[in-house]
Parts: C-alpha cells; structure tokens; sequence
C-alpha cells in the first residue's frame, strides 16, 4: 500500500469476473478506485451485478456506477447476449461466437468519460489477450491505439492512462496473482451460461478452473459441474 | 446517385443537426443509409430525436435505430445536458462547457458496434474541426486514430471506415453543400438550447444563422431571434 498516492484516482472497468476482481484489488493498493459495471443484455447480468457490487465493497471503492449500454445487446450478433445463440463448450478457432462487436471500445469509451469528468487518472481493464485470443478487441495493439485516442480526444490538460496489468499473464499466473494480494476471488463470477451454480463446461468457467488447479488451489465459487474434479478435489 | 453501390451500407450518425442532415443525404447519393441517433440526456433530446426521425424518413434510410447513453448526461461536467449550467451565447476560448468528455467515442463505438452486425462498409459522421474548434473529439487526428482502432479492434475480416466529409469545411461550404445536394434543411435542428423555436444566440444558432447568411439564403427554420435579421432579412 503506497498512501501517497491514494489521492490518485483510477477508474476501474470491472465485470465482476476473475480478471476484474483482481485488477481491482491489485489498483486499490495503490490509488482510490472509482468502480464502473456495465450491464449490456448478457445471459448473467444480475449475477455480475451482484458481483461487482461485493467486490466495490471489498476493495473499499470511494465511487460506483453501474451503466445501461442494452443496445450493445439489441444489436445483436453474440452468443454472450442472444439466447438464441448457443455458448461455445470449447474454444472456436478464429473470433470467438461470444464476440460482442467492438465491445470494449464502447466500455473503455464511458470508462474514459467518467474518468476525465471524476479527474482521475487512470482507467485500469482487465483485459488479457493469452486466454482470450481471438477477441479483437483484447490485444496490446488495441489497447495502445486506445490510449492514442485517450490522449486526442480529450481536454488538452486530461491525462488518462488506460492500463491493463494482466494483458500478457496466462490464467494460471491471474489467478496465482489473485492468490497472493488476497483478491476477494469468492465473490467473482465467470461463468457465461449461469447465475446460481456456474456451469463448469463453458469456455469461461473451463479457464477459469484450469487455473486454480494450475495452482492446486481450490476455486471458492460453487460449479455444477467440474470437468476437472477428478484430478484436483 | 450511383446505382451500383446502392448494396452498400453506410451506418450515418446522426444528431439530428445542419450538419449531419448534410452528411447523411450525401452518402445517400452513394449508399443505402442505415440511421443512428444517440439520445445522452442533452437539453433537446426529443426535437433533436423528432428531427432524426424526419430526415431518416427523408433521405429513404433502410434502417433506424435510436439508442440511450443517458449515462453520458448522468457523468455530467456539460454545459450540453447540465440543467444548472448556462449555454455560453458566444465561443468560448479553449475546450468549450459544451463539451461532453469523450462523446464522439462513445458514439463513434456504438456506431462501429452497429455496422459490424450490419456488415456495413462505412460509418458517416458530421463532425467539423473549422468551426467546432475546441473540441477536442472534433479532429482529423481523432478521425485517423479512431480508424485505427477499429482497423484493430474489429474482426478481421471486418472492413470498416469512419467518414467525416464535412471535417475540414466551413458552415458556409457546408450550407452550401446542403443547398446544393437539396439536403432536408428544413427538418434539422441545430439550437442546444429550446426546442419549440431555436433561441439565434446560443453558439449553434449563430454559426448556423451565419453559415446562410453567408450564402445569402434564409434559414427555413424557426427562430425566437435572429441577431442577423436586420441584415439578410
């Protein structure tokens, strides 16, 4: 903990998953954090709700603010917002069908309005480009552009970093991360497909679960299924 | 008119103004037009949605779409969409209060969003940087490097390119262009102040007022006042 800097504000865009748990909890050691969910018409929007409300309440955030983009939704074309799409079981090749169009500029677009507006200083993403490959909008190269666009597009004396700490660290190493600064990782939720129990056979819980048994810990969040069960518990 | 890009898609956003009423009947010389309006909580939200809607109509778009950021207006630190605060009736020196922070990215993203689910070729904007200085999301090096991060941030196999044809014109060349195309001036509404007649003082009606004046034209708008009348009229 750096109490210097705990004047400095960071905005943090936290679904209320693993990866945003614990960019979370590793930027309130270092500055305040103001939080920010966004609700845009995905099959597990109240329990990522729910989510992100504990964990604003476990990193000790100073602001929240949960937002409405359902038109993100409505537009369509993703399996993670239309129930009439099936979630993948196991990694598509190419672009994954959970793709949400251009998804995380229009995330990072109202993470960097509140920001300028709150004058903070950083926008923090949990962005990761190893486990989420084929997601276009999850790569450095997007995520440097956006930081040129940060740095265009807004008042002359803004200064706002996007910054993604977990951008090139494998799950195992995320969650080895959130292990060791004591992220309330219990309170996250990954799962794609469910709200009360997650389904363990998703893409997202698949990761998710390779990565505590990575490092022989046990996951804290109840799973229907665990296709890993019989080598780790 | 050019028949034979008629296939193409272009996704126009459009406020509802002078100037996107232009951009949006000129790329419908070229392209079918799909509509977008974004409603933020700015003080005439619904003449500038009505004066959409008309122009939608009039220039044959094959698709509309309105969509809610009302979490833009709810950020606040506008002079656009803050009730308590004044809409300055001359330019101000540096970013003006008018400025929404970051706005065009938020619209630019959804927009990008929109068109990737259409498969549209094209996203049309009528944003100015001759005289909407100040704005910093108003500029050709905001328009290069959004292009950029779709270029990046998109599906690979996703073409899209954001226009902005008015970007460099002054409101004389763009009243002009409007004149001159038979754009639906008289469904536009460019006042950021009232809804009913616009006011003829705030910074939009004057630029406005000025841009036919210069061209020798009346304004077929309604105005409460007119500050040039004694002169073009």
């Amino acid at each position: 903990m750096n109490d210097t800097n705990q004047s400095t504000l960071a905005v943090i865009v936290t679904s209320g998953g693993l990866d945003s748990c614990v960019v979370a909890t590793l930027a309130a050691r270092e500055y305040s954090v103001a939080m920010l969910h966004v609700r845009y018409g995905q099959r597990t929007e109240e329990r990522e709700t729910t989510a992100f409300s504990n964990i604003s309440n476990a990193v000790g955030a100073v602001e929240k603010r949960i937002i409405n983009m359902n038109y993100l939704g409505q537009i369509g074309c993703s399996s993670l917002t239309d129930p009439n799409m099936s979630v993948p079981e196991n990694p598509d090749s190419g672009t994954p069908s959970t793709y949400v169009p251009f998804r995380n500029a229009n995330l990072f677009a109202a993470a960097v309005s509140w920001a300028e507006t709150l004058k903070a200083r950083f926008v923090y993403t949990g962005i990761n480009q190893i486990d989420s490959s084929g997601y276009p909008d999850c790569t450095e190269q997007f995520l440097n552009t956006f930081n040129q666009l940060i740095s265009c597009g807004t008042r002359p004396d803004t200064q706002i970093q996007l910054v993604a700490p977990l951008l090139s660290m494998s799950k195992t190493q995320i969650v080895k991360l959130g292990l060791d600064i004591n992220a309330p990782l219990h309170l996250s939720w990954s799962c794609y497909q469910n709200e009360d129990k997650a389904c363990g056979i998703c893409d997202s819980c698949r990761l998710r679960l390779q990565g505590f048994l990575s490092n022989n810990a046990v996951d804290p969040i109840p799973y229907q299924t665990n296709p890993f069960a019989s080598r780790s518990w």
